[in-house]
């Protein structure tokens, strides 16, 4: 097999475990180059840095060349990549793995998946992969497994048509694992909750201390494949408009 | 009519002249809380602060108190808002009105929008108003009469349901407008463009340069009918499978 050419990014950051296990995972069939935050960006969703410098600093591992850090989102990191910072145009966006799960409501917080969101709005095929485990220290064998097998397998069935697929691993033994499950994402949302706490001044502050409480029992929904120690595939598009309200609301229209 | 409750938002921060106009034009309808962020927050997208604390500081504009002033991203201030600091559950989560018109792929990046959406995950009616103009000392005179006039309109026609709804406003004279139309966001992505620039220490920097090409012709879409100079209106959903492609990838299954 001929290696591809991908661009990784994350949003945890150039430094975290999650995208060493990526690349390890996919170095023997691809040529990586590797753009990435500088630091932590989770939970950042799809925010792009519009009104100051951005900047492309080399960053090594192990006293080899490992990547392009830079000061933005993980957004900002695939545009700038796409947009001279890599020569050849990629054969796949990568984001991952991400620690820590991006199911149902996620998604639209998560900077893992919106990593490779500007990978498929570029027209790329893109891939962004998710572990169920935010332990900075947990085991990424398994999950580097999957992440090679569904990446070899999307090559070699040639299949060609643009897509973007969101993938959740569960953190467990191999053996647990029920195997690929193709799925849509469950509607699941946090039940909201700020924590008001006192700073040692005695003022007020809040800290987000909500509750995603899994109610979709479908099993052909990610969260609940995911919980089934199932690893799910997501394929995600980007028309939101809610067609079924366009009839609804036309009393609002000028006639 | 009897006032509703409305919790506004915006991304351009509590001092922005937009979310002025988005209070004055409502005020006579409805008890407005103001819960904005502390500063500018454009194209922050669907962010939260999971990582570092929140404050809710009164702010004043004239001697009155205006509303709350959050050190977070629009998100951040609905969800502080909902969980907490707004006593009783409002009817309305409103955002805006924005410098600058969110159609197609710039909702995922809005602020402004996912402030609303932020509302509409809560259960409650949300909506989001953009005007076509980035100018900050831009007149809000004409948006302002289309802002009251549609949330009147979502009032007295008792519609029910749940629902998330982004509205564009045209930036020109109240005659040029030619009224309402309810439209389904089109597909138009930015060009991406990074201006390579060299700092006074002669060190290299990225800046966003890209250009938004309007290419859909479609009259139904929000880029070409606000082009048109018609206010648009879409409904927005956030089930965002591309559900066509699960039978495509079923392939990547295990049997």
């Amino acid at each position: 097999m001929e290696k591809v050419d991908i661009l990784v990014c994350n949003d945890d950051g150039i430094d975290a475990p999650g995208i060493n296990a990526l690349v390890n995972a996919l170095k023997d069939i691809a040529n990586i180059t590797v753009v990435a935050p500088d630091r932590q960006q989770s939970a950042v969703g799809h925010a792009l840095t519009l009104s100051s410098p951005l900047r492309a600093v080399p960053f090594h591992k192990d006293g080899e060349l490992f990547g392009y850090a830079i000061n933005g989102t993980p957004a900002d990191c695939v545009k700038i990549g796409l947009s001279g910072l890599i020569k050849k145009k990629p054969d796949f966006v990568i984001s991952g793995i991400n620690h820590g799960q991006n199911t149902a409501v996620n998604i639209l917080y998560s900077g893992t998946v919106s990593a490779a969101t500007e990978g498929y709005l570029s027209g790329i095929k893109s891939i962004a992969f998710s572990l169920a485990s935010h332990d900075y220290d947990a085991d990424f064998s398994v999950a580097m497994k999957f992440v090679k097998r569904i990446v070899k397998n999307l090559i070699s069935n040639k299949y060609d048509e643009n897509y973007l697929l969101n993938v959740n691993i569960p953190y467990t033994n191999e053996r647990e694992i029920k195997g690929i499950k193709i799925v849509h994402h469950s509607d699941t949302v946090w039940k909201d909750k700020y924590e008001k706490r006192k700073d040692p001044f005695n003022r007020e502050y809040y800290w987000f201390a909500g509750e995603y409480n899994i109610v979709n029992e479908d099993p052909d929904s990610d969260d609940n494949a995911l919980q089934n120690n199932y690893v799910t595939i997501t394929p995600l598009q980007f028309q939101i408009t809610d067609f079924d309200k366009i009839e609804k609301i036309k009393f609002l229209e000028d006639k």
